[in-house]
């Protein structure tokens, strides 16, 4: 980013206001755009940033345009793909693709800047073979629109996907120009269980302390309950359900077999997942543990910072976060 | 609050230094005590307020006891009875509660403040009738906790109870001094779910505006996901599973059949739980939808302050929230 050579992706409107108030110049906001949001993009827009917005349908092209013509302003704007049929988008080879590139095209105040499309059904894949069809299907859907758009002689310079797995995995790119990927930085227990990274290389974690012992259950409860980890079950429908997340020792080191078995607000319970039983007397009250997550972004959303740490416990950087709207 | 009658529970230090610097003295943080934690409530103490703890170990009246002679404060600890099962706490009848009161008692720097429990299991209950034996069972636990203290002769002023289900279905609360409920301000679909309230009676939810339609599917695309939600998934298990939430025109009017059923991060996914196929010309994109939690304590984490509306979309107050630790 040093150079702005690719711009970023945001989800929210506070985080686009954020990050261009910090510098940033080029930002797709990559959640189909509503009337209601127009006035805080013009705002940014006449402040200096390059908004590109998303859209999948004729009525989210028309009412951009009148307002970026009203604003004099010029508006890029992504039609979004949906590969596969997880949620928005458009589908690829429906009539409905050429209808919404034409009026962008030939719209005041808007123009194509291309296509988008995110694979988020590779978080359901079954192995490592699913993520590769799930991103050669990502790559095909995306390169198809853009050059059915570039056959009707009509311009589609970015051809933009991304999702966490199949960043990874794509064999092939060929005709992609934009990769948005998220879990990447830190990963997570849900993409260890896809075989997308190793355990050890999750870098978050919640610290948390026992705050007592319930022995005939073998549990150790502690503080760090769904207001701590969220309620994300990401694991659940895995091969290795971890509850709410895999205990470790305040060092980052797994305690294979303990995991965060349920939750209540503000406490955790920790039990055995293994035949093992738990050594209550290693874990007395007050021990400080380490639980990493199922899914890093809806764990990260329960805090307003980061702690970067250094050997187990020295912060040496605090991240804040833009979390609301 | 007005002459502080009762004082209030807090679930996190962040939330006692908050409501401390605004004017709350008596205040309970029962959430099982730690070490380090205590620097942080010795200076509450020292700056005037009254914070009673609880303890469901001899360990935590021994360090409770050190940090508060050192420091030359007094701190009323409550002895956490668990009533039924569901996470932490004292067994009635075991030997460990007469331990526990007898050093609180001897001990310097603390003494008995009485015994708390946290019906928690009555949100699995599957009728009113369980609802009403929960209800019994927590009053029954922590009555005799405190009859088996004073029948040795120590304090035991507080018998602290608390939950919402059993909170509006308690047939007898002899002995009871005082009942901690949460949910109970707002309510929300799980207690809607457990006959505790109508779904009338839900005062909290969720504006959405609708980003974009699936027709083949069935669905509207909103731009509220789990960010904006929660994870909660707390009618998962009960006779109506509502999803993420239950759809509502934005004057609040519930559109029944109409539900949350999926979510993505900042996507929502609105489909029919009934026969009835939805009508999109009646939602065209920007149409401003509520949706009504199932858990009003997960979703109102997910947001840094309240709006207090009237007629739908007056803006009367804004309650900001005491997010993190």
């Amino acid at each position: 980013l040093a150079e702005q050579a690719g711009g970023i992706t945001v989800s929210t409107l506070k985080e686009a206001e954020y990050y261009f108030e910090h510098g940033i110049i080029d930002i797709t906001y990559a959640v189909g755009i509503v009337p209601v949001k127009m006035e805080r993009i013009i705002s940014l827009i006449k402040k200096g940033a390059k908004i590109t917005l998303i859209a999948d349908s004729v009525e989210q092209v028309q009412f951009v345009s009148a307002y970026a013509s009203e604003n004099k302003v010029e508006i890029p704007v992504s039609i979004e793909i949906d590969s596969d049929g997880h949620r928005s988008g458009v589908q690829p080879g429906v009539p409905l693709l050429m209808e919404i590139a034409t009026l962008l095209h030939k719209s005041p105040g808007v123009s194509i800047n291309g296509v988008l499309t995110h694979a988020g059904a590779s978080y359901q894949a079954k192995s490592i073979e699913d993520i590769r069809r799930a991103a050669k299907n990502e790559q095909k859907a995306a390169v198809s629109c853009a050059e059915l758009i570039k056959k009707h002689r009509l311009p589609c310079p970015v051809v933009s996907i991304g999702s966490t797995p199949t960043a990874v995995f794509a064999d092939d790119l060929a005709g992609v120009t934009e990769l948005r990927a998220g879990v990447y930085m830190f990963m997570d227990l849900v993409m260890a269980g896809l075989q997308v990274c190793d355990v050890s290389d999750i870098a978050i974690s919640v610290l948390t302390s026992v705050i007592g012992h319930q022995k005939e259950k073998g549990w150790i409860i502690t503080d760090g309950g769904w207001m701590a980890l969220s309620r994300d079950r990401g694991t659940a429908s895995q091969v290795t359900d971890y509850g709410y997340g895999l205990v470790c020792h305040k060092d980052g080191t797994p305690l294979n077999g303990m995991i965060l078995s349920a939750t209540n607000q503000e406490h955790g319970i920790i039990s055995s997942n293994t035949d093992q039983k738990i050594d209550f007397s290693s874990f007395p009250i007050g021990t400080m543990l380490r639980v990493l997550p199922n899914h890093a972004c809806a764990t990260a959303a329960m805090h307003d910072r980061y702690h970067v740490i250094k050997n187990s416990d020295e912060i040496i950087h605090e991240w804040i976060r833009i979390n609301g709207w």
